[in-house]
């Protein structure tokens, strides 16, 4: 068996997982149950977060989120392949604290943060994906941050739904069966994805309303001192403008181009997966 | 010597290098020749930063301005004694990339992240202050993220100037001599300081108009998508409301009492400098 038929068989799985949550409502059953046990709130068990990590990431799509769902009390932990330190766009070393063996089965909240560089290397790595596909097709939450969103639709877990990523690549998400909403987060069902780099702190406060409550998300709001005042704006392309866009554009033309065509790539396998299901796999 | 009388000695260089600040406009003369350097921005030396990292920091405080700075095209270094990794509020380690014995002399930005428990032990460790000191006497900006700010004003680096610092401790501040701004982000002369943890942002993007000029700062700021949405406004004592903040402070009470015991130790030490150079030191 190769390293690519594992990486369709998982995403295979999460097709059919998909297909049951279509059938049956928002969530699977497992995932129904997960979430019915994060809402209760009563549980002694915290909420168990795994948090993708994977070289060339952006050090910001992961902190973020951590330091608000930390702050909320939750479990987590961060994956990838194996223990051995990966490093970010910081220079910054993360030694990941579980590998994809060790995480648990079913988690509260699966979150794949970006980094367009390491993003790439995810989107069409069968490991990766099987991973992802796996522990996404359980999990009460299945969220990205930034071009981790790109990773998620690799993995076949956002068809057929709405989502977004980093505006510079927002376009590639239907390539892969999501729909894009250029909203800074975006929700729908289990699933919750969000824009670029500074938008993970946003995402995990929309969580956190939704995992904790609301006087809970306010009181993280608060240590964190989170009432931004940017001291110029020029925070999408819309305020940024056309020249500022496009110099950025210039910038990234190459790295884009490698996404776009890792995002041609992916769709092909979802696609060849659907068409297998079809005939009745 | 003792290793108060290093950190006594360190201070009163730096409120000697005050003085002369003082007398010669916003910043002495190597500050300002500094300053000049980055202001031109013709030069083909990148901009050098140094970011004190310390035992229990908030890599929040450290990861925002960093991502902003390195997007930026900085040299930014992580300094600390020694270059064993220190641990910080997430459980994810930050090794230093140089030791304050390899620091740059003279810097274009010097600055200090928080993280209250780590804070409090920097307040009053002579190592520290005695590089925090001598760097910035020199640096062409002195800054501070969250309770990084108490740390700098224990340096005696904020003494005659405006700052700020996390809510639940900025009443600390007069007490080391800085008078205490109520804003998000406060700029005065060379010294910049912000809020707790997420300010931090804010903070680098206006640090970086003013080392790189606007639209440069913009075009980091649409890379980073810092257009923030919070879901919920809670982020500042005003909109958070008496009944979340007294929560907060409860849960905070312990720390931010050794914090006050802290600060009044540095307080009594930079007394007792400024009396030693009244009576002709």
């Amino acid at each position: 068996m190769t390293g690519l038929d594992v990486g369709r068989r998982a995403v295979l799985a999460a097709s059919a997982g998909l297909a049951a949550m279509a059938a049956t409502g928002p969530t699977n059953a497992r995932a129904q149950a997960a979430d019915d046990r994060v809402r209760r709130g009563s549980s002694s068990d915290p909420i168990t977060v795994a948090m993708l990590v994977h070289p060339k990431m952006v050090m910001q799509d992961l902190v973020g989120p951590m330091t608000v769902l930390k702050l909320l009390g939750c479990h987590i932990d961060m994956v990838w392949k194996n223990k051995a330190p990966v490093m970010t766009d910081l220079g910054i070393a993360v030694t990941p604290t579980q590998s994809f063996d060790e995480c648990a089965r079913d988690l509260d909240v699966l979150m794949v943060p970006g980094g367009i560089h390491g993003t790439i290397e995810c989107m069409n790595d069968p490991e990766t994906l099987d991973f992802l596909a796996d522990r996404g097709t359980r999990a009460a939450w299945v969220t990205s941050v930034c071009t981790g969103g790109l990773t998620v639709a690799a993995a076949g877990l956002f068809q057929g739904f709405d989502a977004t990523t980093h505006w510079a690549v927002s376009d590639l998400l239907p390539l892969m069966g999501a729909r894009h909403v250029d909203q800074r987060v975006v929700s729908d069902r289990n699933r919750m994805s969000c824009g670029g780099v500074t938008a993970g702190i946003d995402l995990a406060l929309a969580l956190a309303i939704r995992l904790k409550g609301e006087e809970a998300a306010k009181r993280v709001q608060l240590i964190m001192e989170y009432s931004p005042v940017p001291p110029i704006q020029s925070g999408t392309p819309a305020e940024a403008g056309p020249d500022l866009v496009d110099g950025v554009k210039n910038l990234r033309r190459e790295t884009d181009s490698r996404a776009r065509a890792a995002a041609e790539v992916a769709a092909k396998r979802l696609a060849s997966i659907h068409d297998a299901r079809r005939v009745g796999n």
